[in-house]
């Protein structure tokens, strides 16, 4: 095991009905906020008027902020960023899914500097303030709720990057799982592969002797595997919601990764494919996961092996253990396509002719490799894509 | 799945070396502490002198005050209140185990108030500022290095209370597990008692559909039950001790209670045992937990089955689930055997002469039962005991 720090300074607030605790909550670290919000679903479904009425109750002012769309753009955020100088906002506050709040975490930093956040996703500095994030969850999926990261997309050059800060921590997060009924299910879908998607990248590793993260890990896998079908089946099951929602949430703040090294290769290619074809991101990862599995199996089969039996019940061949590890990637295939998402480029309607120019992309120009369980150069990635098609 | 808040605002630093860097941490708190500590194991390995050299080159003034012994008395207490008040300490450093981190809670919340810090242990009152505590963990066991727990025992009476306020979480505390090498094997085996006795008592819940928090505190016995018996092999085993000392902080701060309810009786019945015997928290809890579960078994077979089939690896009989249940039960008891555990009062060297008083004072004379998942009254409690003699 490695040696690590730990700690997760947002407070969850989970359960039935929480969203109405949101204006004593924000009060007690602001007085005007920056009301971030996505399309109409939240205005429909009469969240965004719970959440106003809660804010005007405990005194709260705000500017609203609608328009956010998955693979968040650059472009809002310079917007949010000229609202809160303007206003004088003192809190960001997210009502929505892991695009919202990535968006209002970007914000927040930009609120706080003079020149544009967007260096930071660059890698060019990193971020020293940022105005306190707060958010009310309304897809189990990002994880970024309690989460370090943001991920914008800048629309010239379909350029799709990350930053990763302590300073973006949000301050409180609010998670009901009952806001999640209304979902559409190819998102429920999207959400439940990205929390798998998170596990598993952190699962393979070549950190050794991390036994108990490993089942921790499996736990939550098992939890996702468990739960999300009945959702799928039943959108108003409160309880395996709440099982969801709360995994998803684990699954993501560095609770899991505590001494190892995650290897998010499939995260980096993937960004590659919904940068250039805006496909949502968990239906990004399921085409990549596979191909990716497939194209590292033979770096330590032994952990792969682990993975299938324990967490998809594989029975372990004793004289074929790499046979068991592919029967474990090809239950996870059963099960993406169970929740009706596609394992391949082309269902998901990708082409293949620009797999060289994402490989491309992704390793900068094969200068920097991706991956940590493997080191992945330009040609592996592509050579994973191609997998993939 | 009940609603919950959660927050662990404890910054764990974990890993090889790492209490050098306490006076760096502290500084961030506090210019003046006290040194708390127990017996002379601290002072002999030379771990007090890397942590008074840590805080001097910090400029961190200390007051020092050994002498904590296991089930912590309320005179100590008293005493480090005094000295907190005289020198105008600013945070409360515990080098320890449980017992010594329970100490330092109770000195912290004592050195704000005018009364009596026991008040706050008989539940008169609850406290509403604390000294900042920290701690430099020394034995994975009780879990009060990420928790809002403290126990004390008062000596006229035998009695042993619990006090629990987000108030007392620490800080910060340092987990190298390095410092567990030189325990006691007796000692080792009572941590990990301890520490699977925090994950059964919140397994052992009323509240239907926690698959999730199942499988984590599921997931976290497995780790205890593979790698205690590896330190206790070779008490050396970094990784072992790694994995076992971060087991123990997640298996009690509240991240693995989250929407559900755990029971509590056998820490209860166990306090008493400890109160009257002076006997190590975690002997006592390995005597309690079998017969606890033999006398609240047939309230939910079902829970028993799952824990035994997933946590003891015990074959499903579908035909007796009770037998399934009862195989766990055993199992349990040889595990706790294999660590040099006694499974019985006798075993311990308790006499049964005082059964009826301990149920008494237990129940408050029958007027205050113990236990969430079976309410247990003054005879139910005697029965126990008797179950366990």
């Amino acid at each position: 095991m490695e040696n690590f720090e730990h700690c997760i300074p947002t407070k969850i607030i989970f359960g039935r009905g929480t969203e109405n605790q949101v204006g004593a909550e924000v009060a007690k670290h602001a007085k005007k906020v920056l009301l971030h919000f996505g399309g109409g679903s939240v205005r429909a479904s009469g969240l965004l008027d719970r959440v106003t009425a809660s804010l005007k109750a405990a005194g709260i002012a705000y500017v609203e902020l609608g328009g956010v769309k998955p693979n968040p753009r650059l472009s809002l955020v310079h917007e949010g960023v000229k609202l809160c100088k303007q206003h004088g906002v003192e809190l960001v506050l997210a009502v929505g899914g892991g695009s919202v709040i990535d968006s209002a975490k970007a914000i927040a930093m930009g609120a706080r500097i003079d020149h544009d956040v967007w260096d930071f996703y660059l890698g060019n500095g990193a971020p020293t303030a940022a105005l306190p994030v707060a958010t009310i969850l309304t897809i189990p999926a990002a994880g970024s709720e309690s989460s370090t990261g943001t991920v914008i997309t800048k629309e010239e050059g379909d350029l799709k990057r990350a930053v990763n800060s302590d300073l973006i921590y949000p301050v409180f997060s609010i998670l009901n799982p009952e806001l999640a009924f209304t979902l559409p299910r190819f998102q429920v879908a999207c959400g439940a592969m990205d929390i798998m998607a998170h596990l598993m990248e952190r699962y393979f590793t070549n950190v050794t002797r991390v036994g108990f993260t490993d089942r921790l890990l499996e736990a939550t896998m098992k939890t996702i595997i468990a739960e999300a079908p009945k959702v799928i089946a039943n959108s108003r099951d409160y309880d395996a919601w709440a099982e969801v929602m709360w995994a998803g949430c684990i699954a993501h703040n560095n609770l899991l990764n505590t001494g190892r090294i995650g290897d998010w290769a499939s995260h980096a290619i993937e960004h590659e494919i919904s940068g250039i074809y805006d496909v949502a991101h968990g239906a990004g990862l399921a085409v990549v996961f596979p191909a990716w599995m497939r194209y590292t199996l033979k770096h330590d089969v032994q952990r792969f092996v682990q993975w299938a039996v324990r967490v998809w019940d594989v029975e372990l061949d004793v004289f074929d253990p790499e046979a068991t590890a592919r029967k474990g990637i090809e239950r996870m295939e059963a099960f993406y396509k169970s929740l009706g998402l596609a394992v391949t480029l082309s269902g998901l309607g990708v082409a293949s002719d620009r797999i060289d120019e994402m490989a491309e992309k992704c390793t900068e120009g094969n200068t920097q490799p991706v991956g940590n369980f493997v080191k992945l150069g330009q040609k592996d990635v592509a050579a994973i894509l191609k997998l993939a098609a």
